[in-house]
């Protein structure tokens, strides 16, 4: 019965399932990627986020570069079975490739994309 | 330089954009659906809720059926600028069809999925 949960994913045509991150503990949401059955399972095995680069078409074991892992608390799946929610904990405090805790930094303010939130730590000290 | 905004996002080639809804004040996320340009026009001019139905392919106004709408609070954008956040209040405090306040109701636990949040109304009742 092993990967019978896996099964259970209704996976796109390119073998992939949308992904949303969200902090365990405050439930803001940090990123979205994706993930194909390897990556998930891989996920729930190490109980570390590993997702799929569509743009690199590898394995992302997030943080490989960064330091910046995600540990998974928990992994939800909808309603429909095609889209997977992680609540985990961010190691380092940064999601995002721009230094930011999260990759959703700005709003719509007065008709325009506006940040509303300050970078914490410069990329090119995180990406050497 | 009306809809400026909307050029920002990029759009897939079938011109649509991921949507993630959580709830304003708790985070809990309840939903994950898409947009196409119109319906992320109206979601802003009109302050609730349209997704693009795929499935129907025609506008979704959520709530049209069931009465619950979701009410606008904020709307972000993400790094890559091809996903969006909304954060809002879900009136009537069901988002999902089966009357579960969340699309995501199920764990991995011991290997399996598993429901770990109760129907809060008959969607008999809700669906007329």
């Amino acid at each position: 019965m092993t990967g019978s949960w896996l099964d259970d994913v209704r996976w796109t045509a390119e073998g992939l399932v949308p992904v949303i991150a969200q902090l365990a503990d405050t439930g803001r949401v940090v990123m979205f990627a994706w993930m194909n059955r390897e990556s998930l399972q891989l996920t729930a095995e190490k109980g570390y986020a590993v997702y799929w680069s569509r743009s690199r078409q590898r394995l992302w074991r997030k943080g490989e570069e960064s330091g910046h892992q995600q540990k998974i608390i928990d992994i939800q799946l909808d309603c429909d079975e095609d889209v997977i929610l992680l609540k985990i904990e961010q190691i380092g405090g940064i999601a995002c490739h721009t230094g930011r805790q999260s990759c959703f930094y700005r709003s719509l303010l007065d008709g325009q994309w506006q940040s509303t939130e300050p970078v914490l730590k410069d990329p090119k000290t995180i990406y050497k």
